[in-house]
This record gives structure tokens, C-alpha cells and sequence, in this order.
């Protein structure tokens, strides 16, 4: 269509609309003997496009119409599928990427998967309950289902999961006989490393309910049953007090929207003497999710920037005491994950059909090229109560084995320090 | 006057305010043979007034009639003048604390000192040419005028502003080759340890012309002239394109509502491919320095929130790499300044006479109380454009001299990375 004399007006239109998208990138377009976009070849990813309406939908919605022509097998991607969605990546943050369609199909998402109390129920539901075995194909033993830490880059997806758990203890600084609060526990990784290798007492909120029985088996297969109670219910149904909150991987799911109260939820379970730890995934700038993501993957989450996170914190007069980002660690984990998933796919297949299959593929791949890329960020802030004391005198402990702890008491800065227990 | 039977209509009105003001607070008030708030002597810090004058002024404006009252010698401190600033710390956090005299004074002093090019140029002239002969007295030798980094409590104030500059360094991974620019470069203690330990070209802006010529002298002598150029300029007047920006201790001085400008004068530094830093005294909420702060000693500053000055960073799609929060180094740079200042007291009497060393002695002491009671934060804010590639791939390379780092280039996360340079 590039030569401009074939096909109908509609066709050249819609082919003329995908043309002007990709002739700044080096993605390739082909539909038949048809080729848009460069032709130089320079290193350059392509797709192949089997039908009409496939580059229809495309031109409809770059996003969703590649995503859902994907699934469906009628577009294939010619090389490696994450080299290809990191420039698809770079393409779809330019203006011309926007469409009418795809902004109405987002506002439309909105409200159809609000986080009210039900509606995160049914996000949470679609997402976390799909199987316990399904999750077992590809995710480490202790089912850790968010971004790992690898010390190294060659540590393996065991090690830089239990790095990640040991990472957040230490940025919690947790102490003994201390008394914790989890929002969002996944299958109760966290939890019980707390519990084991902290001493602390745990409570633990998910409203997924197929995650918490798994915690809940392990608890009792780990002896850590009389020390971490699994709650299935919301976080906005937190109750009691704690010496921390923590939440891994949670807020994506809780909205913008809801901040206000989550800030609530933290207050009322932490005070002004306590602090807490929230992981995340984050932009840069305000952006929704992709509308594709949010209609097959993530129903109603959305990532938000570090300013707006902040607000949980700036609304309770909370120190943020330490933010680190973590993309790379997050883009690594998911290789890990994108391999394992690719050695168990036939048993997927099996589980969920093909359509599932190609789904997921897309879902991980696309995810790792958001995180090289840097549509996505992974924050972890730590933050502080206004009378909390203890702090961290450098952050050289999260590193060595041995640190210092400062006491910002009146008695002086210098009287209280002493080694930390690392 | 607790007693309520003695004194005049008006001043039973203005002791009655002081009373409800320090009746919660360990803080004693007395003026001759009368005493306000409590009396039970436990561990409490008290103030002697004067007369009825100072006492009046107090229950006009707490802040500035304390300040001033203090300056003036008609206000004496029992006890340890920190400790005491601590609970006054406190207890202005209050929502009693608030006069309409005192906000009234503050929405003046936001027009008188606005931070317009030349209201900036008399705000810093008003701190920072007081005379290079008096910071002398009391910084370290290189005139680091900004928090310094203590990797222990013990290290020596030279040690301190040393390491401090070196953090600098590491969190920017400055190369050889590099360019630098500097925004508000103080005496230039920061511009010429980047040109001599990482071998990097440095342009660094300042408006103070006392400082300047100091640097100048500096560079010179360390024959770093041809690496550093220090230039008396506005940062508004910044241009060329640079590797990398910093700035340390200048936020504070541009106001909220420049951010937008400086943001734009940080994107046209750096562009895409840049990172910079940060570091500035912050907020845990929105709050204007004290009026008494503006009034004497720093016209025109404001500290931002954390939340409030990562407005900079998402204006211009930027990823915060890392944030830490040193509050409590600054609270130590404090203490040793204070103590070099208390020793050199007499100097400077003969130089500025006895109000002024009153002044600056509450400027130093109240600045302590601020950072431990943690109504003051500092932040050390990383951020890199969409385009940087080279990224640490942990923090553990600040604290030890070996690391690794990542290139979260297309080859893949782990190809290109090698040990750092430290």
C-alpha cells in the first residue's frame, strides 16, 4: 500500500493511518506482498498481518488492536518478541499513537472496573484466582509474585527473591516481638519471612481467596501458624495497631482515587510512632495502563507516579526516609519468568488453550520491554511517623552485614547508636 | 499571672494566651516573680522574660516575638538552648501556635522577598556576602556550606563534607570527560572535587559574588582553572548542554512557583540522555519557613516537599532513581558548626556586634532542634532522562569500593556490565 495504487478507499485510508505510526520506528508492517514502514532492514522487527480487518482494528487501536490480533493468531511477530515490543514501546509514546477510540475504550474501563470494595473484588479475583497450579508453572517455590532483587544480575530468581524479602526487612528494620500489618500478601512469602527470620507477629489482608489458602497451608506446614494470621478480606478492613505496614505490589491495584483512604487506613494502623514500606510499580508521569493490559490482565490497576504516591504520605506528615528504583530487577525477573513460562507452555496450553497462551506471552514480554524501556519504574519507598526515633543512621546496612543505628532521641544523636544486628 | 489576680485587663488577656499556649508543653514561662505553663520541674526548659513589652509581642506573634525578643536580650533561655528549641519545635506545630499577626507577616514577607532575578539577587546577597572572613570562623576549610555526610557519628566535620562530596560524585557516576553544571555552587568546594577526583569539565553558576571570587582564587591555586569555570550568574541563565546537573543547598532559594522554569532550564542541560541531583532541605507537608527565619536570616527560601519538588522530575518525564533522607546529618553538620561558632563568639562580636551573635546563635540552634524534632527533612533526590542507559544496578557501589553496574541497553541487561571504577 506504501506505492499508494492498490485497494479501496478504506483500505488506503486505514493502511496510510498505520504507515504514518511506524515510518519514524523501525518496525516493519506486512499484509500479503504488501510491506509499510521502512524497508531498510537496518536491524529492524516486523509483523505480519494476516487480514484486513486484523490492520483495521490496528489502525481503530494501535493497542488493543495489535494485542487482540496477537491472541487471536492473526499477527505474528517476525524476531524476538521483546526487542520487538520495546520499540512498539518507544512508538506508542508518541502523539500519533493516540486514538479517539482507544481514549474512549479507557474511560470506558474506568468505570466498569472501579475499585470499590465488590469491584476490587471481581479485579482481584480475575487476575490472582485463576490457579494455584497455573502461578507453580513459572514462579519460584515460595510464589513470589512481584519484582525480585538480585544482588547480582547472575543471582538466580530463588536467590533474588529471598533477597527481595531480605531487602525489605532490612529497609523495615524489624525487631523482635514487633507486630506487623501486610496489606496485599500475595501467597504469604513476605509474611513468613517476617515471622521466621524477624520474630515479628504478622496480620495479613488479601481478598484473593485461592492465595490465602495457600498462605495459610504453608503457615501450618512452616510451624508459623500462631505467628502470622492470614485475613481474607480488604485492606480498607484493616483494624488494630502495628509497629509497621507494609505492601508489596498492592497499590496498583488500590487506584488513585482511594488514596486518600488507604492514607487513612496506614494512619489508623501506624500512628505518628510507627513507619512503613510501600513497593510499587510506578511512571514517570500520570499514564493509565494500557487499555489491553487492563482488559485481559490487570482489571482496574494503575500505576501511579512517585509524586502521587507521596500523597499517602505528605496527607499523614510521614518522613519518606529512602526511595530506591528498581526497573532493571523487575525487567530481569520477568526474563526469569518469560523462560519458565516458555518450558511449561504446553501444559498451559493444556490448562487455558492457545489463545491464553499467546495472551500471557504477550502480557510478560510486553511488560520486560516497559521496564528496559522505562514506561514503567519499580519504586520502593520507606517512610516514617514524625515521633519515630529509630532511623537508620546510613543506609551501608542494606548492603553489609554490619551498620550503625542512629537514635534521633533528645539525649543526643550519638548516645544510642549501636550495631545493628545484621 | 497563673494566678489570675494581679496585673492589668490587657495583660491578663496576653499571659492568659501564653498560658493556654505552653500549658501542654514541658516549657516554662517567667517574668519577675510570676510563672506560666507548667511548674512540676520534670526535665522542663523554661525562658525568662523581660518585661510586659516582650511578653506582649510573644502573644502577637510567638515566632517572631521569641526571635526577637531573643535577639534583643530581653528574652534569656534557662538550660540547654537546642533542648529548649526542641520543645519550642514542638509546641509550634500547634495549631494555638497560629496568630493572624503571624500569617498576616508571612503573606507580606512572600511579596517583599520574591524570588524574581533581582529579589534574587538581594535575598542571597542579604546570607551568603555577609563576609567570607566570618564563615571561616566556623565551617570546615573547604566551605561547605550545605549537610555534610557523616559515615559515622564520629567522623570529624572535614571527613564529613569530604565523604558528602563524594557521595555526590558516586550517585551522579561521574566519568572522565564528562560535563557538569552546577546550579547555586556555594563556594565551589563540590565544582573543584569533581574536576580533581573524576576528572570531569564543571560550569557552576552562583549569584553571590563574595563566594565567587573565592572559588575563583580556589581553582586557581588548585591549578583546576581550565576545569572549572565559575560563573556569577542567575541558574535561569544556564546554557549549553551538559552530561549531567547538580545542585546542593539551591532549591531552597528558588520558590515553588519557579519550579516550572527550573525544570525547563534542567531538561535544556541535560536533555533525554542526562541525570542530575538534587539535595535540599524539605518538608514532611506543605509549611513556609518560619517568618523569624525569613525575616533575619534566609529572605525569599522555602523547602519544598519531597512531593512538591518531584514536580521538577515529572515535568520532564524524568525517572527518580534514588531518594535519601539525611536529617539527621544535617542535625550533626549543625551541632559542629554551632560549636565552632561558640568558640569563635568573640570574633564575632567585634565583627557584627552582640545582637548579631544572638541572632545567628538561634539560626544555628533553632536549625538543630528543626532536623532532630524532624519538622526539617534533607533530601538527596537522583533522577535520570528516558534516554540514560547507564544505570547501578544496586546502591551497594555508595557504600563499598567495588560495584557493578547495568546497561539497560537492547543486548540485554546483563552484557555490558562491569566493575565501577571506586
Amino acid at each position: 500500500m506504501s506505492n499508494g495504487d492498490s485497494g479501496s478507499p478504506i483500505e488506503r485510508l486505514l493502511s496510510g493511518k498505520i504507515e504514518r505510526l511506524v515510518e519514524q520506528s523501525p518496525i516493519r508492517v506486512r499484509m500479503g506482498d504488501k510491506e509499510l514502514g521502512r524497508r531498510d532492514g537496518a536491524g529492524g522487527c516486523g509483523i505480519v498481518v494476516r487480514d484486513r480487518g486484523t490492520l483495521a482494528r490496528m489502525a481503530l487501536d494501535p493497542e488493543i488492536g495489535f494485542g487482540d490480533g496477537y491472541i487471536e493468531g492473526r499477527i505474528e511477530v517476525e524476531g524476538d518478541l521483546v526487542h520487538f515490543l520495546e520499540e512498539a514501546t518507544r512508538l506508542m509514546q508518541s502523539d500519533r499513537a493516540r486514538s479517539w477510540y482507544n481514549r474512549l475504550f479507557k474511560q470506558w474501563l474506568r468505570f466498569a472496573q472501579a475499585n470499590t470494595r465488590s469491584g476490587s473484588a471481581k479485579n482481584i479475583h480475575h487476575h490472582y484466582d485463576l490457579s494455584n497450579d497455573f502461578y507453580k508453572l513459572w514462579l519460584d517455590r515460595r510464589m513470589v509474585y512481584t519484582c525480585a532483587y538480585f544482588p547480582a544480575p547472575s543471582a538466580t530468581l530463588e536467590e533474588a527473591q529471598e533477597a527481595k524479602l531480605e531487602l525489605v526487612c532490612r529497609k523495615l528494620q524489624l525487631q523482635p516481638g514487633e507486630n506487623v500489618v501486610e496489606a496485599g500478601c500475595g501467597w504469604g512469602s513476605l509474611a513468613l519471612h517476617m515471622a521466621k527470620h524477624y520474630g515479628v507477629t504478622v496480620r495479613a489482608f488479601n481478598i484473593s481467596r485461592e492465595q490465602i489458602e495457600f498462605a495459610r497451608t504453608q503457615a501450618k506446614m512452616e510451624g508459623l501458624a500462631g505467628q502470622v494470621e492470614f485475613i481474607e478480606d480488604d485492606y480498607r478492613n484493616i483494624a488494630g495497631r502495628f509497629d509497621a505496614f507494609v505492601s508489596v505490589g498492592m497499590l496498583e491495584h488500590v487506584g488513585h482515587e482511594n488514596y486518600r483512604e488507604l492514607a487513612g487506613v496506614i494512619r489508623n494502623a501506624i500512628g505518628d510512632a510507627g513507619r512503613g514500606l510501600l513497593h510499587f510499580i510506578g511512571r514517570n508521569r500520570p499514564q493509565p495502563f494500557s487499555a489491553w493490559i487492563r482488559k485481559h490482565i490487570f482489571p482496574g490497576a494503575y500505576a501511579p507516579t512517585l509524586r502521587e504516591a507521596l500523597e499517602i504520605c505528605e496527607r499523614n506528615n510521614y518522613a519518606v526516609v529512602d526511595v530506591e528504583n528498581l526497573r532493571l530487577h523487575y525487567a530481569k525477573t520477568l526474563e526469569h519468568w518469560l523462560e519458565r513460562y516458555e518450558r511449561a507452555v504446553d501444559r498451559v496450553t493444556e490448562m487455558f488453550g492457545p489463545e491464553f497462551v499467546r495472551m500471557w506471552r504477550l502480557y510478560l514480554a510486553g511488560s520486560i520491554a516497559g521496564f528496559r524501556v522505562g514506561t514503567l519504574q519499580l519504586f520502593q519507598v520507606v517512610f516514617a511517623g514524625a515521633e519515630r526515633r529509630e532511623i537508620p543512621w546510613t543506609r551501608a546496612h542494606l548492603y553489609t552485614r554490619e551498620g550503625a543505628w542512629a537514635d534521633a532521641g533528645e539525649a543526643g544523636l550519638e548516645s544510642e547508636w549501636s550495631p545493628a544486628r545484621y
